[in-house]
């Protein structure tokens, strides 16, 4: 488990028309505050990663397809290793990530996938540590 | 031209496994705080209307589908009818509203649309007022 992590349940409101569904509020657990809000696509089978924001706290919302997401902690101290985290409209839930867990994700329904990402700070490169996929050993082939 | 309500181009950055989109960032024009962010998913030819709110500032983007915005404005002093604004990802823009201005809309693409609405307040059944469709006098059927 990551310390610090973790995935808060959505409504979906069926609404005339279509649905409304949350993402999250100010008053939300796991809400940090507001610097930028962005999508992020991703295709069937394709992975990105891996990122490690060193200031940025992410909450994560999937309103479109189906994303698995792994988290890599290797803080000294905590060290607790990979988590996985699937999110779709079938499982509609908000992840939380603290600051300085590596995170990489990958698209697993056929039509792509997007996520929304409500960050506490505007993106800022020097915040940002970047990896290849190589670089952490983790199966992904295995996710599908 | 509804005073105050105005759209600002976002870019989407080609990014290997997927786009990356821009909503809204602190420092972007037309924010004006964080209180709740919210999806609203719309049927193609569906409308959802009128609503306004009193307090909300709404900034909406539309990363799926394409959504035709209806604002129709009878402010004191301002009264200047309907604006019509169309979003998808062809004409990818975020559509600020300020408050006391009248909205409905429309799904123009024939698979769902959806629309974030990045509010400045947390929903709060108070400051909406809600009118049936009929009750402003706007041709839909000339839009699709």
């Amino acid at each position: 488990m990551v310390k610090n992590a973790f995935t808060t349940p959505l409504d979906i409101i069926d609404t005339p028309g279509g649905n409304v569904m949350h993402a999250i509020k100010k008053s939300s657990e796991g809400y940090a505050g507001f610097g930028e809000a962005y999508f992020s696509q991703i295709k069937y089978g394709n992975i990105k990663g891996w990122k490690r924001h060193n200031s940025m706290t992410l909450n994560l919302v999937v309103p479109i397809g189906k994303i698995k997401f792994v988290l890599f902690d290797d803080r000294k101290g905590s060290n607790s290793g990979f988590q996985e985290f699937t999110l779709s409209i079938d499982n509609y839930s908000r992840l939380t990530v603290p600051p300085k867990i590596w995170v990489g994700f990958q698209g697993l329904s056929e039509s792509n996938s997007m996520l929304l990402n409500i960050a506490d700070i505007q993106h800022n490169r020097l915040e940002v540590d970047v990896l290849e996929l190589d670089d952490i050993k983790y199966n992904w082939s295995e996710t599908k």
